[in-house]
């Protein structure tokens, strides 16, 4: 629109179009703009009556949806908005350009999307929480062989792995949240760089947005993607540390271990081999994990070379974090979906704990303790007794009641999950409140004359 | 399919499923299949009629296009192939399950994709070198203002440049063939992992899709996706290096610098700021190659956790190649015609050689030769001389006409140029002859009887 | 030790020893062992006598000091302290080893380490908030021509600009004190993996190191590396956002635009060319930057094939961290001075403000506000009229003074420099506070009977 | 050394400096400018006497070696050298500045270095490949349990997995070879940018130093680093793919496992669980690819920002080079060596082929050809049968006799065997010689007179 004025229809259009990419942020860019207008009202830049002739246009607008494979010859939603408005109420629909530029209206309509996303993933991690607790509680005395190094390790229980997952889940949270508390600011009324010569009230609109004040710096404001790579790299931060446990559940599928049994809707098998039993569900969320990771190192090799300020690179980039923030929605999903009905086959896990040598650290230690030997003196004994064949070990049902906090000691791990129920419902309601929160400021801002 | 007869229907198969990205093989695949059933015959497993309706079918199949929207049941393209078979030709369509897997199959599928898609960019290369050539030829005489550091360092010109961008397009080019050699080779016949039972003539299969010989172990065959990084990994190392020829560009079109002229339908402007000529085009190509670089990453990152042989996890990768092609091939399309429309702002050059010390290092080389002196000493002078302010060079005409091969010397430059433009014409006659050649042979495959 | 008297000597230990990047972890590594034998006292494992000895010993194994390059037998840093233990008090340093694991023990070095990385990190991230606050006010007169798509965009000041690294830095300290908070909690005491049989009170060993709390679940504490990776993903988030001022400051070195004075001390010259001034430091920032990235990659890349629970893969994580808390630490050392001997070439912006259409923007919206006109409609007018070679625009001075909360406004940018002068000095004694009290703890645990 | 002359010392030089880094190329510095002296005397630029000075002083140089700890003031080791030539020789040193820069100095350097590499790793890997030969030989008929999705798949042999290694090894030779073909050519001549003054023969120089042509374009010869990327990112993709199988032998050496036994020395245990024989020295090596995934990311990193030409941030980008460098050869070693005693678990391959069904792909393929039924009606059979707990199958020993090339069947691994010897052998003739030739050419350089 302002490129064919000036500089003539290009065919090159298609290569630079972000329509595609918009279809994600139409619904904040038109809650965007119409906010302009009320504070285009306010400021009396406008009066009154086109201001409502623009925000009943600009409704209309979204009310018609947004078909992207129809939209390929604007550079991107701002400019088809803006065109469509001229459409509808001719020249006066100039007057959303003047206090504005898309620099400011795209990343306030990122954030508006970006945190209603944030919102969502909390509210999945506490879902995800709430599983882990309820199958802890469960599970708290399954046995299950604790491996490092991919090597049994020390016996402990199910119960105590999902307190492992959700102790992670929660570092998490916390983290989120705070990203969240930066992510709700608003960058709206910062023009394109430097700000605007129209006396536009940018707290006024911050609160009208439901958005916990304004990022204050209006080159930060605009140019700056700092909140985008920041919730990007928590998240695959937390995916990356997820996926190792995703790595924990396919060896325990291992017909050869088989410790745990899942719902057979998660797994797939093979078109000429009739006995597979493949863990479909798990190999493609650790391999999204993966991609996460690609979307994250694509947004800092699209910022490495641009400038403070916006360039059109920042358009490329956004689609990274959506990629990002649908990854783990729908990998949380189904990981809580494949916990909700995980179990432990206690039977190959007894006999296993029968088979190998897994008790010898706590062997040694009661033994240390009990002569009142140093410990490495033992432990030299009990490895030698080991290389000569000798099944070295302690009862496994006595051994996980280790007396240290934090341990697969079931009593600790009881406990545990009922102070954290606490703590996850009320971070629920936290977030429940907060969404509905931003739910009705949009809405008012949808719905105002 | 085979799971639905086994584990029962799944409400998780969309999210295993890779029938949206399989769009991309979809022809591939039932090539695929045809020669397969070709050799089921040939290996007497089918007889003749059945083999032929088989092949009618799968033609039909290909016909009937893929519309991914509506097989969201399905895992992949491998089971809506079998399964539309099964609906067209009854229980004989379920012979083309024996004697393959879809691990070999898939693979081979990508390889045939691969291998058109490897000559197309080499086409594209050879696009733009014949470009950068002309460009070089035309422009051998225009001066630019090379730099170092980003700033000022040698009077060069812009067929220099070009000739540079060819040097670089030439080394890819010649690894891009080295990496096609491994491509076009065939894993078909190999089965889920180790072979299967059927005794397949994998040589003639090979022959028959136009593959130059096989994928011969079929661990590696049907698990390995070396073949896909490698390829991704070259065409990114290109970008990376193209990208920065972009920072020059994007340098040069400052107007503080406006060394050289664009077309306009390169360049976008601003919703607010009516002087801006933004050059849109480069920045999202810019962008695109850091997106390239991330797609890569999440190749790498896919691949860590998987063990030799198939598992899920690779199916997810192979969209990351196809999305490196393209950002590849629409990239190289949109640089050739900014090159070609390129032209020096020869004033604006000259105006810049005249207003700063620039030929400093060839006066004090062109001194110290003359009159003997070592040049450490004469350059220490020249130092001291431009910190006082001194304007010491020579004249930026002579300058050019370096002595050395492969400088800025016009005439090297055009002899370089006509030397190159037989180069390339050569290497076109070949991958052309090439992608005749695989044209011909799918085309067989498919019309076979 | 452990594998040499069980599995026989090995060639290979010099491949998997970490001695050299212990060098990083030593002090603490002998911090945590001995809140180790005081716990072990406490549970009365071992008495006050042996407690005694074994204090001293390690006291004294600190005060040698510690040279990698001898130590190349050692796997790590743990072997070779407990090796040197039993050398100086003979088979009671035994006992050192019952009741942990290399497990618990290094990963409470990392943390110990890390807490102080942070804390230095964010009192140099104060330090160069100071610098920016004082060289805003300094400035927030002095025109500088603020750009996007790398081309003039709007007249702002430099002041304005100082206040956008301000910004970022202040929303990156906001969240690193949020991740400082997951990594200041103790995993001492959880043992291999599951716990361990001795009566450890983990919150006493935890608060006796300064830390706050307990990482409760043991198999968190242990294996999970969530608090290095956010730790370094935020870190590199904030340099790469970082990074992209840095390219504004090396395109404004430009000497085409010479729109800032630098410093010499951060500039290097050529071998041959006398002409250069090449912005040296600012380079290898940029080039280090892209290094952080790598390594943050590499951790994530080494993450991805390991499951829950310590495996080898994570000792070769650690250093990554530490080379990105360098990086970091470094980096915004140099940045720092820097900007503070960053100087606005004022005649050159002044030149450049005359000679280029920059504040078109302005001139559009008030004249639109003035002739109540609609935008666009002043817009396409003001286009036209540059595009036929008009000079339009408004004065620069008056420019700057835009109404808009956050703008380029003198006295905005004056007003926000006083309100965070105060938040930086608030937040610096919140730091030096900390680290205080993690000195008092360590060392009272150092000097412990 | 020009800085200082210049700028005045600077504080920042340590920032700077590449001094640490630049030991790696040491002796290839030396080489390229005793090179470039020969050829200054060829050009008639300096006289035989002081040619013969300047080549015993830059012998004596290299003689006294390189102390990187000592030189931190100097920028880089050329200007160490040029600095000490003239302490040597006075102001006649000061000659080797004329017709070079450190831009073509470095990077001749650099693949002088470079080449030597990568045929040292050419003859690693074919040190691995007849390794994995031999070893192939002697375990052809040895079953192991091949898996895809980490799950039972088909039986095999050791020998057919050490000929998918080969496979692998043997595509990246190939490659290796033809990017050894474009690292091995020389950027002697070109200059800081543009080319120099003096009538350098650089074809001559190329000779003499044992290269095979120049690099023709002196921007492409002095800037890019193509040459660095796709070395390293060809090494880089070997290495995760290596990896994957890395995968493979640690799930082999799970004791519930068991099929494959490791020599000790690869093995370490824990300091409290006696019991643990921990694969130390393959997660070491994991990580490490892991860690060269992100030495790629990191040059990535680097060159995005920066422009065509020399910029520091490119002297930072190849101590990432020589990183991945010395994780590949280290890697191969070992790796070589765990291969070499690695042995099968006869018994407990034949146990779990007992206890699993595996072979039912096979039994469903020969009897869908037995009984002419098509091979899904067959298999739907067979997948209902295990369902209900039958337990179907062939004798794993008829079923590797696969008639399919490439398979499992011994003879087949033999005749390969014996094809593949010859062929590594003819290639480490190749590699040896070329490693000679080299050698000769920098041994002339090095004593000439």
């Amino acid at each position: 629109m302002y490129r064919r004025e000036l500089l003539g229809a290009s065919d090159k259009v298609s290569y630079i179009s972000s329509v595609v990419d918009d279809a994600e942020i139409f619904r904040e860019v038109l809650i965007t703009m119409m906010e302009h207008v009320n504070e285009l009202e306010r400021a009396r830049v406008i009066n009154p009556d086109i201001a409502s002739t623009l925000r009943k246009a600009l409704r209309e607008i979204l009310a018609e949806g947004y078909e992207p494979s129809k939209l390929t010859n604007f550079e991107d939603v701002h400019e088809y908005v803006e065109s469509r408005l001229m459409e509808k109420v001719g020249p006066a629909g100039g007057w959303v350009g003047i206090g504005r530029s898309r620099n400011d209206h795209v990343t306030t309509a990122i954030r508006l999307r970006l945190r209603r996303y944030v919102l969502n993933l909390a509210q999945e991690a506490l879902n995800l929480r709430e599983t882990l607790l309820n199958k802890a509680a469960q599970s708290n005395s399954q046995l299950i062989i604790g491996s490092t190094h991919r090597q049994p390790a020390q016996v402990t229980t199910l119960g105590h792995y999902m307190l492992y997952l959700d102790d992670l889940t929660r570092d998490f949270l916390n983290l989120l949240m705070s990203t969240y508390s930066m992510v709700n600011k608003s960058p709206l009324g910062s023009g394109p760089l430097a700000g605007t010569m129209v006396n536009l009230d940018r707290a006024r609109e911050a609160q009208e947005l439901g958005f916990d004040g304004i990022v204050t710096n209006t080159i930060y404001a605009t140019g700056s993607r700092f909140f985008i790579i920041t919730t990007a790299s928590l998240i695959v931060d937390y995916l990356v540390e997820v996926g190792r446990f995703i790595n924990n559940l396919e060896m325990w599928l291992m017909p050869q271990l088989n410790y745990v049994k899942a719902d057979p809707k998660h797994l797939a098998t093979s078109s000429i081999m009739p006995h597979k039993r493949n863990p479909a569900t798990l190999e493609v969320f650790r391999a999204r994990v993966g991609e996460a990771v690609g979307h994250l190192m694509a947004m800092y090799s699209i910022l490495r070379p641009v400038e403070a300020g916006y360039q059109l690179d920042l358009q490329e980039l956004t689609r990274h974090l959506w990629a990002v923030m649908r990854i783990a929605l729908e990998g949380l999903t189904m990981l809580r979906d494949f916990i909700n009905s995980l179990d432990v086959n206690d039977h190959r896990v007894i006999e296993d704990l029968g088979k190998y040598v897994i008790t010898a650290a706590e062997y040694a230690e009661v033994t240390s303790m009990r002569e009142g030997r140093p410990f490495r003196e033992v432990y030299n004994e009990v490895a030698r007794a080991i290389r000569e064949g000798a099944r070295v070990g302690l009862e496994p049902q006595s051994v996980v009641l280790k007396p240290v906090r934090g341990s697969s000691n079931p009593r600790d791990v009881v406990t545990e999950v009922s102070l954290r129920i606490n703590e996850v419902r009320e971070l629920r309601g936290r977030v429940d409140e907060e969404l509905g929160r931003i739910d009705d400021a949009e809405n008012r801002v949808l719905s105002g004359g």
